[in-house]
């Protein structure tokens, strides 16, 4: 075991019994962030500049469906991404306020006061060039997949470090929690058919023809029979949060565009997550129609500037595939970080053995053909994957 | 002067010196929703059951753009739409947990399983008949308006006290809160082509003939101008919450879709706001573009349980037109509504005399051709109209 970056810790599990590979994937690495003014040739930076790289810390995890391939890819190439789309704005975050024009030159003497008037920080170009590398990840991971005959998906929740804010930016069912000191802060929200129901059925709505009259776009509280036609059943359309009472037609008994509850909720009958990358070639089995137009590579990235808080050196970011979710919730888990934390001061490794002890507690124990969590729960049935990254003192590193 | 149903209190100004009309307006009644069981006759229904309405009350005020036409339109049919979508669902609505069919009728035995897991309950239907409503009136508008010859569209915020619940609708930039003994509880956001950007610009990015090829989806932080093609500029598209460095093409010159900043901010150049009811025929002027697509009759619909709070005699909702929140803010208005009604415990008319002072108050005074909030702040220049909506004991009335 090699130590990672930063100190923080991680481990996984292969659920044996499921399949034969690990389709969560993981990685990490330094970001070095190269800062070239505009103009300058490359050999008069390097003598100018001392300080010609700033650098970040990055960590995801990848959840791979259909088989591990595009979470080993994405695993490849998503930092590259991130650090490309994050060199084409750096001068642009160097500055107390990114300008108007990148080449810092001022078009308009009023530039600075328009760019102030919208808020805009620093910190936006961070998240604009995150919101860019899932993009351009998806393109490549697209190519790539086509070229060499692979297919599958996977859902990406990455963590950036960079100049003292933590980045987190998630697309799929994967989670990050802050467990601080006094306070447990959710840094992701999940992307699922479920919560994404309202976008899912609008597109199908501005679409139909994306559903090929083989689904219907409206939820239904089960999938309806003969039995319902005629009758006035609930109902929600895309633009509804609440239900209304809808007269079944036959049309009515396709098979929804958003089926089932909790884990066991599909988007056309097939994939469990609604954001990820990959999966550009997926069909519905036995027809024509194409996943793809549905799913969206776009993270929603949340922001904790250091800066505002007294990091405590017990305070962590906990990253994790849905493995670990499924069985244990943010109380849970925090509670043992806490308690692991407190008991285990002085080893040097202890962020690694927390990510273990985190992973084996998911995994349960086998009694019999079962692993449990305890008594009466079941354990997790997934693979599960979990970073332990501290906060504490960074920039010392 | 009659009271209002409830005791609530009503105030308005026109702002005479903007325009003759007063583009707001004001409604509110009581609804009787009435309850019919399938398969029984009036008059059967009528001797079977001595309840057979629920009561309701209804507030509601649209501000109107482009004449009061629509506005006053609105203010005659919205009630009706929500009554009507409420008799629809009200058999769904009395049980405790609305039945999958309306009929009763079960037509498989996990039927009440299935509507469990799903959540659903009672209020959901009334936040579903409220959305339904506003889609309803929002046609029933566009049939009039055409066949009367009226143009122009209005914001709709509505609030409906039903079976115990308070249920806020909001269309536009009107905006409700509660004002509670220890807390203020917003319960609208508003929607402005600033708030709706990605659901604007995503519209655009789907449908590009929308534009006409006269406007740009991208936001910049000013209207681009030919010295910037080729530079970087700051700039968002429709699927980024941050900014990032775009290289400006000529194409990046024309007017874009959401333009402007706060109370300046306008959808294609034209409205200011991106929800609401009418402007069905609007076109963007000079040009054969049709502002409809854009724009959103579906309110968001929250929702307040009077029984799950320790409600106070003082406890009010304050819906107000942005009339009154362009120079008011939440804090200040709950400051003026506890100390108002701590200092006029008696008066019968209390609620109206609030409504009336918060009006006042955010008119100011005239010195010379300014209205003056006070000595540096400006006053509102537009129509203001407010209700002041007591929530204590009210089942009583």
């Amino acid at each position: 075991e090699r130590p990672l970056p930063w100190g923080a810790g991680y481990a996984e599990v292969i659920n044996a019994e499921k399949s034969e590979f690990n389709e969560d994937q993981a990685a990490c690495c330094q970001l070095s962030i190269r800062r070239r003014e505009p103009g300058l040739e490359d050999e008069e930076w390097l003598i100018l500049c001392s300080t010609q790289f700033l650098t970040g810390y990055y960590w995801a995890l990848f959840d791979g469906h259909g088989g591990p391939e595009a979470a080993i890819i994405a695993s490849n190439y998503l930092h590259y991404c991130i650090k490309q789309k994050l060199e084409e704005v750096v001068g642009g975050i160097t500055e107390a306020r990114p300008p108007m024009h990148l080449s810092g030159r001022c078009v308009c003497d009023s530039d600075p006061q328009f760019v102030e008037e919208k808020h805009i920080q620093a910190q936006d170009l961070v998240v604009g060039a995150l919101e860019n590398a899932f993009q351009e990840c998806d393109e490549v991971m697209g190519q790539e997949m086509e070229a060499t005959n692979q297919t599958g998906g996977c859902t990406a929740l990455a963590a950036v470090y960079f100049e003292g804010k933590m980045y987190v930016a998630n697309a799929g069912d994967s989670r990050a929690i802050l467990v601080l000191k006094d306070e447990v802060v959710p840094m992701s929200c999940e992307f699922t058919p479920e919560t994404e129901r309202q976008r899912l059925q609008h597109l199908a709505f501005l679409f139909p023809k994306l559903l090929d009259g083989e689904f219907t776009r409206f939820e239904f509280p089960r999938r309806l029979k003969g039995d319902d036609v005629g009758q006035k059943v609930l109902y929600r359309d895309y633009f509804m949060e609440g239900w209304g009472y809808k007269t079944v037609e036959k049309a009515d008994l396709k098979y929804p565009l958003v089926h089932g509850q909790g884990k066991q909720a599909r988007l056309l009958g097939t994939l469990a997550v609604s954001r990820g990358l990959g999966d550009h070639q997926l069909k519905v089995i036995d027809t024509n129609i194409e996943v793809k137009p549905f799913l969206s590579c776009i993270p929603k990235v949340n922001v904790f500037d250091l800066a505002l808080h007294d990091i405590k050196e017990d305070d962590v970011l906990i990253m994790a595939t849905d493995g670990l979710w499924d069985v244990l919730c943010n109380k849970e888990v925090a509670h043992m970080v806490r308690s692991f934390l407190a008991e285990n001061r002085t080893d040097p490794d202890r962020f690694s053995e927390l990510a273990k002890c985190l992973v084996c507690r998911a995994r349960g124990k086998k009694r019999g053909h079962q692993w449990l969590l305890d008594e009466s729960h079941e354990a997790s049935y997934d693979d599960i994957s979990v970073f332990v990254i501290p906060l504490h003192k960074r920039d010392e590193h």
